[in-house]
């Protein structure tokens, strides 16, 4: 059922990160694809620190999830990434699946831009990162 | 700017929800809504951890977030909410605003549904809430 | 029951500060904590943030929490804050109580040291700031 | 440098865990304990949600931590923890050391207490899990 990507990270629940309903916190989920893309980044070989202290900031301008199937206190999910570029954008299609199953979790599509010394680039930086990408 | 909205709740942006970017955490401004919604429905005279204990629960189906200009440490924001039911969805429309000059943050349309012991319901506990709205 | 504090803040408990246990999560009171003392530092007239920018940083260096009675979902609390100058450190006593009936939640002692430039001080930041303090 | 410790996970440090100082954020090392407690817990065979539907809750007592070397974006780290009985409380002792180079991160030392359907027990489920550990 799991399609293929590009990038995944198989990562457990941590049970602070389970609210009072007994489920991962919808936030949470925003942290995991967040994470995900800075695993993905620094599969690149580059971070999102390193980045910062160039002066340059990837912002996220769009998110947009669609929550499933709840993970639960205990569980194990894979946390998978697809990229395309879209103009100035790069937009990241995420998918977190409960490993057990491989059942859907969350489908997100999260749209990026990058800011350099405080201005709105073209995103050549992307282009740089997905030829690498391309080569690999 | 700012437009009509039937609830409202201003916070302070706290430290610990900024990043390394300097600026609220993409993932928190979730929170806030979240935060918001269930000031909301305490407004009404209900609360989520009653609702849960009553073994009904209010799932978040599905969220839409614009980043539109980043909150810092120091800010004060509005965070502002409208709702209307679609079908069996409560859909809630949420904005927040940096207090200080009402410039938009983040515009937030989030779907949510409504589990009664295990089971997606019609949303009629929703209809409940918003007759009673539609009174105040 | 209340001590007298020479700061004190009014607070909500979030949902999603709660865990599966129904209450708020540990390490949120520090986060309760930590809010508390930049808001003193705000109102002292300085910021975290700002401080950051000037190459000055306060570090948290040990922190001791007793867990009292815990918090719930919808508790409104009242995190309180005394300081005082010991040797190069800076001692905060922070307790957090139940607004409803001052019921102590947590009692925290944390001591903080400022690094300037990379470099441990004596702490002259704090002692002008408690100068400051000592005139109001 | 490290000691011995009777349970150790690797985890690495997550972006969104580091505050607007560029380093972890101090509560998260709370949480970074406890969910090393969870998993030395999951690996006696036992959950804490597991424990939490029987009626059973671990609730921290106190917590007292040092702050040694701070983690950075990038980081991996080492989550150590020992454990004895002290009367009704169990005492975690539990190291967090940077990956790289074993530098210690924070030592902490958390007390817990056993609550049996709202009442403070002795710690029996507590000397069962000893026993289970001085077996293996």
């Amino acid at each position: 059922m799991m399609k293929d990507y590009i990038f995944k990270l198989t990562e457990k629940v941590r049970d602070y990160e389970c609210d009072l309903q007994g489920v991962v916190n919808n936030a949470n989920y925003q942290h995991y694809m967040e994470h995900t893309r800075h695993e993905f980044l620094g599969s690149l070989g580059d971070s999102f620190g390193r980045m910062h202290d160039k002066g340059i900031d990837a912002f996220v301008s769009r998110v947009e999830i669609q929550y499933k199937s709840p993970l639960h206190s205990g569980d194990t999910y894979i946390s998978c990434l697809n990229v395309r570029k879209d103009g100035v954008k790069l937009v990241f299609e995420q998918d977190v699946y409960r490993a057990s199953d491989h059942v859907l979790a969350v489908r997100g599509k999260i749209d990026s831009v990058i800011v350099e010394n405080g201005k709105l680039t073209r995103g050549e930086y992307f282009d740089e990162l997905l030829k690498q990408l391309a080569k690999t």
